[in-house]
């Protein structure tokens, strides 16, 4: 059993302290990801890397978004990850719902199986025989310093149009409700598998977002004579890319699985998620 | 073998008799669907009803969009429709792709066996045990004469959100370019299965559209307080929704099939066709 | 001085009268406008016809937005409307500002020239020769039924676009934040004179809202080839537009004036109306 | 009189040369800018700089728009730019309506004064007492990197909104049709004088593009809690804006003034203009 902390965050460590009394005294061992934990806090406990290829089977992540898609983004692309627990530390985060007051009751709710699992499909992206690990939200080929980026998108082969602007977004089931719904995309209900591809800003008014089945191969080419193209994924920027590349993206081999524990009311969530921002 | 030819077109017409000459030569009755064929035009030949439960099992389609959803709305919900084929005569349409030059050549192609057979998904709505005969585009709640509509939309029971404005429109994939598209709604593959739920001017500017599952059963509910609505199907209005009704909107038990004959450029035809419009 | 009273609503009767005792209190004859009026309520009270040539030249008008649009139709439109006083009864109104509970107070301050005037621009459409009443929020032209309308918009004889759909909104800075706002349409800041052309769910989908000097005059002609189209004004259906025709909209010859006591907060104002909808 | 040639283009050069020959026949000394003109070109030509305080009182730009936004952003803001003429070399451009092969024939209308002029008004932009040289069509604050920028907007210190995401976008009548358009703005009439606010896939869907009186003074606020932001001036970047503060935007004290010699079709010229892009 495994604890992911959030960096730096009191809180997410006195909850992880008060998981691993909990496996204690049930007779389990709970060990610290490395890369976020303080020891000044924690003392000298047990670690392990998200980086290797020796995962714990389970593992709770206590803090927020910032802290998962950070974790998952560790394990290499070829590991399938473990099974999720989430519990908030923090602000409200897409991928939590457990609260902090009822961490050790959940916890043993975990332990014990009574939970629901819900698959979060991700996307890879590959350039040149290079793969990237697997976005859980989007993978994003965007424009420098306001320049003008020219693409071709394209799906398994078939071109679905070229756009010049600020880039394009291409998310998950899961992203859509992030960067691409701020973008003018769709929300996709978390029962439908699917990729939408919003592009950003384009010239091409008449441009707008698609739909497409997940199994879909989505190719972003860089068209010659565009301006460099950076590429994003989950906010993280990875690199450049030059006019004449073709990006090509797909469903990573694996979703990412966590557990639940009471009923999704995903709109509701969601709504009261965006009415923070009022 | 039926043939549906496009009221008053005599380009339909003569196709129609050309079919019919080359079923002759093959030893194969075509017969006319009844409500759109002339006799001043082709004679006393013979003819089917699309209402009856005794449809042909092949039928072509000569005319454009409007034919089609008029023979296929003329035929009972619990009917499955014919394999169609479709030739244009008159404007270019999202369903049509043989051209008139071609029509005798392809007609034999779609006697031998030489198509592909593309499915598309309808959709039907039911209220107090009626159900509408399906929609191969979208069934939309619409206010009347510029009055504000108040509604509740569900996903299987779930609240997705309340809208007041001009209506919602709940698309099928086909119907995901036409009017949803104009109204905001993204455009959905043609290999990705989904419903798309479209608001339609709503007053609650946060929202957008959402895109479903394909099993997913939509309700409208017009809400206590609100103006009268109408349910207008592919474009047709078939009555008055009183404020406490709720509609029930799921996938048809049979998708309409089309044989097609080309490579199917899905988007270069989509862009082409909203082209025409500059 | 004139009152008028939200219909069938016992507040807006209630602080109407409240109003006449100040005004008998001050020596001021306080009538109330005829079709509003409900004198089972308010007793044998002097009143007053919004349609007559003679009008008071000030009136406090007791309701919603609802209650002033009713008002102001009733006017001719080549009558000056008198200077306004606003009172709330009922929901929030968007040229409403005065609480019920400061009702008598305000009043005072209007009678004592305490206020500072707002000044609304207003709309008038023309056809053969006739004249609607000024629209203080939007000239819609729209469809019929869901049939497509096929419309060409021009400003001072140059065109804009055709455009095909539900119709087109030209509004007012005032209504820019009503109907053309759901429609897609900017907001105009008050400060900013201007009108606002705003396509409605238009087939071409590269049509953007376009805002004009406020002494343009625009004109809608709807194509030959559309089917019928309805014309709307401040959302009250005032006929039938036939392909063809050529309706003229243009600046009324004079505004609407409002006293307001406070200082204005519009964008406050305008936020937290729309999150009434959530 | 002076010439502003297009870098590296021959045509532009050519064309420059035939002018000044026009302009020896008729006793005027025509000049080169200096940083676009190439000697190896135009031989040994009489030239002038635009940072310097002693422009021509008239110049012919010859290019496209961004050779005018290099010459117009080398002025110093508090010089009254020239009377300019501009001649396309190169792609259509939005501010250049003479053709190549009527340079010379333009030229000597421009010279006669036979031409309308057409006033384009400018933003500047300037925090903690420094002034940025106007621009053309846009002052944007945008993000770097994909992060979230928290910003508030303001109009003569009343707060607008306040919005999360890649930025703003504060425009002129003229770049409301460049990248502004692009993010969701309307297109605003050349004759209607104002400034145009539109928000950059903000993260509270329910905000909306903003269009105020020209003497607005816009004010954007880095939000404590942001990451940095950076200043863009008709894609220019031209510096980092730290969380804390506030940028402000206003009118320049002098419009660019262009000859225009044949009747403006400006929605003509715009939508066939956003056609190239297909």
């Amino acid at each position: 059993m495994g604890v992911v902390v959030k960096k730096g965050s009191m809180q997410a460590h006195e909850i992880g302290l008060k998981l691993r009394d909990v496996g204690d005294r049930l007779g389990l061992e709970v060990c610290f990801e490395d890369t976020g934990v303080d020891k000044k806090i924690v003392g000298n406990v047990c670690t392990f890397s998200a980086s290797s290829h020796e995962l714990p089977e389970r593992v709770v992540v206590i803090g927020g978004d910032g802290t998962l898609l950070r974790f998952l983004h560790n394990i290499p692309h070829d590991v399938k990850p473990p099974l999720l627990m989430t519990i908030r530390a923090g602000r409200r985060g897409f991928f939590f719902d457990v609260e902090p007051y009822e961490a050790e009751e959940r916890f043993v709710d975990f332990l014990r199986g009574r939970y629901t699992v819900f698959e979060y499909e991700r996307l890879v992206a590959s350039l040149n025989g290079t793969t990237t690990n697997p976005a859980l939200n989007e993978v994003a080929v965007l424009s420098y310093e306001g320049k003008v980026t020219r693409l071709t998108v394209s799906r398994d082969e078939e071109k679905i149009y070229s756009l010049d602007g600020d880039g394009v977004i291409v998310a998950t089931t899961a992203g859509s409700t992030a960067y691409a719904l701020s973008a003018g995309g769709p929300i996709l209900d978390p029962e439908l598998q699917a990729i939408v591809v919003a592009p950003l800003n384009p010239i091409q008014l008449h441009l707008r977002p698609v739909v497409l089945n997940v199994n879909s191969e989505v190719s972003v080419e860089v068209r010659s004579g565009s301006s460099e193209a950076k590429l994003v994924v989950d906010g993280n920027v990875l690199g450049s890319l030059s006019p004449g590349v073709e990006l090509r993206i797909k469903r990573a081999f694996s979703p990412v699985r966590i557990a639940r524990f009471g009923v999704e009311e995903f709109y509701e969530r969601l709504f009261t998620r965006i009415l923070q921002y009022w």
